[in-house]
């Protein structure tokens, strides 16, 4: 287990390069993939080559104290005895806290030391080093970092993190096939491995599928029973309970959320504990693209000034973005929509709705690509602070293109045609044959992409040995994790990974039973029994079908919560439009115009009140940035005392306390007042 | 100036004695007066005694050092130049940040650290003290603090904080008779002489009034100029600006606010910003409802359990409480107002309407009176965490009171009648009286009690002098500080100052002007026009009619927000109705009942969804606790040695460096294990 015995050494990372024809009379001392395995030998690390069929692979493992001296380079942050997160330091390693199975970093940790260590191999000497790679010659540039040298020459083809067997084998069998615990899942030990974020989705997914349950339980007794003339109180009081149970259940989300991190023992970003945020890596990205504004002298009406007009252009060009991402959608995607929805009603043949059909799923195919791409492009324009913000930003724009493309079929049947069985029946189509049909590709497409590109390598293997006979074995583990496909998403792999099209999948069948509850109350059914699955085929996929994904950090569900809300509202607004047809069937009830626009003002208006204060923070960007400067300052001044008063239980301070008392103190440290600061000279206990 | 010179001493506490008849017999030193005098020199006050027409005054000063030990000893935390709050320590004075006008502490910290210093007097010798007063004898029993038991005796008539005559004047003419800087005002130097509660309310204020001139000359251009037919496509228009303009009104009053605090180099409660709340004392007060809950040695889980369970009993306590007030006003104050109401449209006769609102006034001033006590009461019964949580509840519950009392009317008027005109007419009464009325009543009404004060001590005077001629002038500054009123809320004097009230009448006039926006856009100019010289009035009002108050340390605007983004909630919902009853006088306008029930039940459902957050917090309590434990206990360990290093600039860190490089560290400091870990064995500087 990569964690329980440290002593016990996992591989975690794999080097890809190609096979290479070694000749006989080369100086193989030069070669570029030797001097790698040497230097990160040197480096502390343990490697182990693997010969593969077409390629070789470079696994590392990392002895502790390696990965301890990496995160005290890396000035990581970490809980320590206290509850204060402090910067690490390999020597005082006994004041900071243990994950809960007892290892001293967390998967995420761990992978970032390794990425600094693998990374950091860089030419210290005063000349060049000439490389050899298969004839040709590479120059080793002084301060260079050979990784990325050879990555960019194409001779490194990947580095990815390596499944651990024995836990991967344990989770599979602790969970993803252990389809008896329903909603029950061994979130701590998904944490272990896979890290936070994913260890958020699940404890999100386990939790939304629990309390799914009890409007899935009233949705199927609404169905089965027949309350005569009852049926038209019964279905408000559904609609009622609902909203409220969603209300709820987000709510109770985000205490499990906080409750987790507790217990997890990690910063708490939801609801007003933000008190350790200044301790973590944020402010850094944060300060950086103000650092040219402001030179070492400015006074501080100036840095003021320099923050207000940053932080607005910010705002000016995220709105510019957002309005434009909002106009697109209105003008172009709206009335292709609409245009498919209509021409499908009031299309006769059959033959002729299937190809409609096939065209238009082909086109949307396009569409979001697009919409996907120009979104990421227009992100990276704004002036967001850190990604996490990038990632929320994209969040919401591509999620803006798939609510239009889901939802305005349905809205207009819903609404326009006021034809509850049509609306039914879309209802049922699309959640059977999109939840079905996403379950089954979700897990067979990973499996085709590997098996084709087994066939891939089996092809190009038999062409060089100019024999098409004889089976060639994977026999590497290493080799046949390489080509699994990575766990990413289906738009801007830079920004999210495969957790974004969970997400969105849960969020579309979220609005889609919330929004048309009163159509369809079996639709929680539906769900709840589709999320049951979805647990274990999630968790599947991620053991089975996947690359070992690269861990993240995110400690909340982030954006998606802001989206679940706005459906909730979104869904109080089309129930209510929904009764209202249900009521009156013949049509009779008339809305005179200026009552319809005054009340759509109206709704326009309140959405406006609620959602505005979500646009413009309540703290300036300067005060906000002051804050963090101090914060910062406060904790550089005090990391390394405290961390030495936590690690020898106090006993230190005491020490130095009759030390000075001994000593005429004042005139001392008036004499060492050169001494440096910084904490190199500290003696090592 | 009570902030400049600190050397300048000035008196800011003054204790009331009744004037005794000292017989010549007498032993002076036992007398009661004459010992807490001594006392207090002893601890090193500045004391002056001042002789009044009926009583006599004790003035307090205390040096600047007397108040930083008594800081010291309070465990203040005041903020550092590093921008930490760290407790306070005379010793290393220079660490922490100044006042801006260069006093190290603020006038309420000041006024801590008196009533600390006055009211720990206490018999520290082995036996009871036997003390005279008026030839009466007490006994001060060991242990017992000497100002509680005078004051229990009824020999000390009040302990009040003293006006600053130099500052006074000088805010007097810079700010109160400064009519010409209509909205700008001295906030710092407000903030200094008055607290922050009391800077808050006028900052609030002065930005409200600015902002409310847009929406003034908008309404004013509304009323003077004749659209013609366009003018029903203004009056949306002028709607939809104004909910815009209160939205972004109250999000730029947040920023400005915490920009206030940032400024003043305060820790800031709103936004995200409570990174250095777990410095300040919040934490005791959060702590103590659950010691009896917890033994020393109860595991977590149980520890856990304790605080849910505690946690939601509060919940329901406070439920059941909100329910109660909720009921009560609908069951008993609706009703009443709606029976004012209609007889007051049905009476014919002019004579029998003013009876009627003369017994109205009358009942209604016993009515807010009794909801205000039974309010307090309730609150005593709620385990609130902190008293700020409990001054919100009650400004919640009284607000539902007024809210009823001042608009119910109206809504009468506007909703039931469709009679705009007599709205208009009902608006215009109240806007022009409460305010012109409310503002005199202000200003006179303090006026005259002290007058009735002056001249009742007079008449006890002449009636103990036994002679009724002869003008007896108040000479004492001090004497008629004493006889001025104090600041104090018409309810619950325990929990809210003069504040409320102010703070009330602003909220009232904001949901007036906004509901009834459409029916009466001119309101905001007479609002605007009041509030201007609202703010002068005002500081007339503290700075000349009462007593200096009690100074407050609350932030923000604290509950009075979240009421008046209820009020922009509101009136969305009501303007909208009076542009539907404006558009449609005629009554064609048919609502089916049908959409009616539906469309309330999506406003109470839209309620629901916006308010429920409120209710439950993000956080479980046992989470907050741990990480409330944890940041104590890191600020514990941290809080000398940071204080140290900042105050001598760093040396002393490298100093100690130095020291334990030269000694054999580890083995004294395990020598020294068994030293003492608090505070007082380190040597002063």
């Amino acid at each position: 287990m990569n964690g329980h015995g440290e002593d016990q050494l996992v591989f975690e990372i794999a080097l890809v390069v190609p096979k290479r024809k070694l000749k006989e009379g080369d100086d193989e001392d030069s070669d570029c993939v030797k001097v790698l395995i040497d230097e990160l030998k040197k480096e502390g690390l343990v490697v182990d080559k693997v010969l593969g069929v077409t390629d070789e692979f470079i696994k590392v493992a990392a002895p502790l104290e390696i990965l301890g001296r990496a995160a005290a380079e890396l000035q990581m942050k970490k809980r320590t005895q206290i509850g204060m997160d402090l910067q690490f330091e390999w020597e005082e390693v006994k004041a900071f806290l243990r994950q809960p199975d007892g290892s001293l970093f967390s998967w995420c940790e761990r992978y970032q030391c390794y990425r600094h260590l693998i990374y950091g191999i860089v030419n210290w000497s005063k000349s060049v080093v000439t490389l050899k790679c298969d004839g040709k010659e590479l120059h080793w540039k002084v301060g260079e970092s050979l990784l990325q040298k050879l990555e960019s020459e194409g001779i490194i083809k990947q580095v990815f993190p390596l499944h651990d067997e024995i836990t991967r084998k344990k989770l599979l069998r602790n969970w993803a096939l252990n389809w008896w615990d329903l909603t029950r899942q061994p979130i701590d030990e998904i944490y272990l491995y896979f890290g936070l974020k994913i260890a958020v989705y699940f404890s999100f997914l386990g939790m939304y599928t629990r309390w799914l349950l009890f409007p899935a339980g009233f949705g199927l007794i609404l169905q089965l029973i027949d309350f005569g003339s009852l049926q038209l109180l019964v279905l408000p009081v559904f609609f009622i309970s609902i909203i409220l149970w969603a209300v709820l259940f987000f709510q109770f989300w985000k205490r499990k959320n906080s409750a987790l991190l507790a217990r997890l023992q990690i910063d708490n970003p939801v609801g007003t504990s933000q008190v350790y945020k200044f301790l973590g890596m944020e402010w850094g990205s944060q300060q950086s693209p103000l650092e040219h504004v402001k030179g070492p002298r400015t006074d501080k009406t100036k840095e003021k000034e320099a923050f207000q007009r940053y932080e607005w252009f910010g705002y000016l060009l995220r709105f510019r973005n957002d309005a434009l991402i909002i106009l697109s959608i209105i003008c172009l995607q709206l009335p292709f929509e609409l245009a498919y929805a209509h021409l499908y009603e009031i299309i006769g043949s059959d033959v002729m709705k299937f190809g409609l059909t096939a065209i238009y799923l082909f086109v949307i195919q396009y569409f979001t690509k697009i919409g996907g791409k120009v979104s990421v492009k227009l992100i990276k324009n704004e002036n967001n602070d850190n990604t996490e913000y990038r990632a929320d930003s994209l969040v919401y724009k591509v999620f803006g293109l798939y609510f239009m493309q889901s939802y305005i079929g349905i809205f207009y049947h819903a609404l326009l045609h006021r034809n509850i069985l049509t609306l039914r029946q879309v209802l049922i189509q699309r959640l059977i044959i999109s939840e079905v049909v996403e379950n089954l590709l979700e897990n067979s497409l990973p499996y085709f992409k590997y098996s084709y590109k087994k066939y891939g390598v089996r092809k190009k293997k038999k062409r060089e040995n100019g024999s098409s006979t004889g089976k060639i074995l994977f026999t590497s583990r290493v080799e046949k994790e390489y080509l699994k496909p990575t766990y990413s998403a289906s738009i801007g792999e830079e920004l999210e990974d495969g957790l974004f099209d969970d997400f969105l999948e849960l969020a579309l069948q979220f609005g889609m039973i919330m929004m048309f509850a009163c159509a369809f109350p079996l639709a929680f059914a539906f769900a709840a029994v589709n999320n049951l699955t979805e647990i274990r085929t999630d968790a599947l996929k991620l053991l089975v079908m996947f690359k070992r994904p690269v861990p993240r950090s995110a400690a909340t569900i982030g954006a998606w919560l802001n989206i679940f809300q706005f459906l909730i509202v979104m869904s109080i607004c089309t129930n209510s439009a929904l009764l209202v047809c249900l009521y009156d069937k013949e049509g009779k009830w008339k809305i005179e115009p200026g009552l319809a626009a005054i009340l759509t003002m109206e709704h326009v208006l309140l959405l406006i009140k609620f959602g505005f204060s979500r646009f413009v923070p309540e703290e300036p960007a300067w005060v906000r940035a002051n804050r963090m400067k101090n914060a910062t300052q406060a904790q550089d001044v005090c990391s390394k005392q405290l961390l030495r008063s936590i690690s020898c239980g106090q006993r230190v301070f005491s020490g130095l306390r009759r030390l000075s008392e001994e000593r005429d103190f004042d005139s001392f440290s008036s004499n060492s007042a050169e001494q440096e600061v910084g904490g190199d000279a500290f003696p090592r206990s």
